[in-house]
């Protein structure tokens, strides 16, 4: 590995409301806020952010743009663009680096989604957040790694404003809903990535199983183009819920009310993830494809 | 039951999108529009509406406000009143009354909720609503039947501008989701009522059981008044997903991550529904409580 990814990390921040009506990190941050003991380790400092307040305050996703696409640095430095995300981009890029000048920081951002995805930490390909995911997997069986190479996607999310950073996403759970279950599997996930920061930091994170598996973000699946007088096409009965199960050509993918049937063509198998997210259908995308990888063979790309 | 109870419907509004992100009745009229046999009967022509078009177009619940709180004749005479919403609701009264002068129309308006309250049909108190649900439930076991007494509640909502009508409540789905089996239950439901009101105006229909379960309106539950800076409250696990069970004095009913519970308290037994409704957070209510009564005691009321 990389010898920065062997610095520690200084400064932690646990992140919620990213989007505005995910509302597990919004509760957690507002109950930490409350109750610091559990979220604090031993070497380094914990801060809690609740990065997008209107949007909290609305409960939507974002008033002008989604602010986990908004941190490009070319996007940051256009001082004409006015949106509220954008202006709260450039703050917490300051907030992660100018009030911590030669300090290293992690972000951990917590959101939720309407897919049956289960507990999912995604990640960059930069060893450290890998090890830490790794490790954090290790703990929870039940977790999954979903990893990016570098892309305007991944470099223009939150995470991207810190040194190193771990988005935690957990569904089913519908937009806008507070529920139990998903709060108590948040909870336990995020002390685990703080257990996993604190070990590599004391240089004690285990060397992580080179078999873990990594599902490795491929591609999105869009709704078939339709006329639209045409009946709505929605997600195959066959695929609903279905998420990081193989999908292999000739699969159905799609149906509509008549019966009609469109299968999956492409290579095989791929894994989908982010089946019927809500927030995905204003950008027309059914789900996105991964393909499913050892962490071995993602360091050694 | 009254003598108007037995007038037949001359016509039948099948209505979707009156909150426009509740995507399965959305869903369901745009495909009826390309194929209408399957909502065709005899004895009374089907119409279908889009009922809250911008809201549909943004994929939210509302503009300005609730349309299916909107029909208040107080509210649709003020003139004054330029809400969005409020306009919409004065061209569907036209639609259902002026347009067809002489003729009764009857509304079936589909909506969804994130409670797992399955398949339910919400009605007023009138006789000819009651005796149409009631044979619905006769031919689907799983359809419970959710009544309201006459309130501002009841008639300001869509169904109290026609002559009769239903709202059908499936769930749980998020907000601004297509799913298949929501969309099947609600397809099947429509066809059940739609042959329901043909017996009706046939004068077929079969008397309906007197011990017909019916979960009348008592009251709503709202989340504890809390500081703004102390914890969040959320609906306790006990009680999630828990809709139509009984629920007596000292069962718990919220909690905090602080391990804090809130127990009922209040008269026993009552039957809660929309328990973590995303759409009421709003109006801080976490869940409705009803009486379970029989068809024959609330007939005789």
């Amino acid at each position: 590995m990389p010898l920065k990814s062997c610095l520690p990390f200084d400064t932690v921040y646990l992140v919620g409301g990213t989007h505005g009506n995910e509302r597990t990190g919004v509760s957690l941050v507002q109950h930490w806020g409350q109750s610091p003991s559990e979220i604090q380790r031993e070497t380094f400092a914990t801060h809690l952010l609740l990065s997008n307040p209107q949007a909290i305050e609305k409960n939507i996703r974002f008033i002008d743009r989604d602010l986990n696409r908004s941190f490009l640095p070319r996007l940051l430095e256009d001082r004409r663009n006015i949106d509220y995300e954008v202006g709260r981009a450039r703050e917490i890029v300051k907030t992660f680096s100018a009030e911590h000048p030669g300090k290293r920081t992690f972000a951990i951002d917590l959101h939720t989604t309407t897919a049956r995805m289960g507990t999912t930490l995604i990640t960059n390909t930069v060893p450290a957040n890998l090890a830490i995911a790794a490790q954090v997997r290790q703990k929870m069986a039940e977790v999954r790694i979903y990893s990016f190479d570098a892309s305007d996607r991944i470099n223009s999310c939150l995470r991207a404003a810190a040194d190193g950073g771990i988005g935690v996403e957990i569904g089913p759970i519908p937009q806008g809903v507070v529920r139990h279950d998903t709060l108590a599997i948040a909870r336990q996930v995020v002390r685990q990535i703080l257990d996993a920061i604190d070990a590599h930091n004391r240089k004690t994170l285990a060397l992580p199983d080179e078999e873990t598996a990594v599902y490795l973000h491929d591609r999105h699946v869009f709704y078939p183009q339709q006329p639209s007088s045409a009946a709505p096409v929605f997600v195959h009965q066959a695929l609903q819920g279905q998420d990081y199960h193989p999908l292999s050509a000739g699969h159905p993918i799609f149906q509509n009310l008549d019966g009609r049937i469109w299968p999956y063509e492409g290579p095989s198998p791929r894994y989908p993830v982010f089946i019927n997210e809500a927030a995905y259908y204003r950008e027309n995308i059914a789900f996105s494809l991964t393909r499913r990888i050892t962490l071995a063979s993602l360091l050694s790309i």
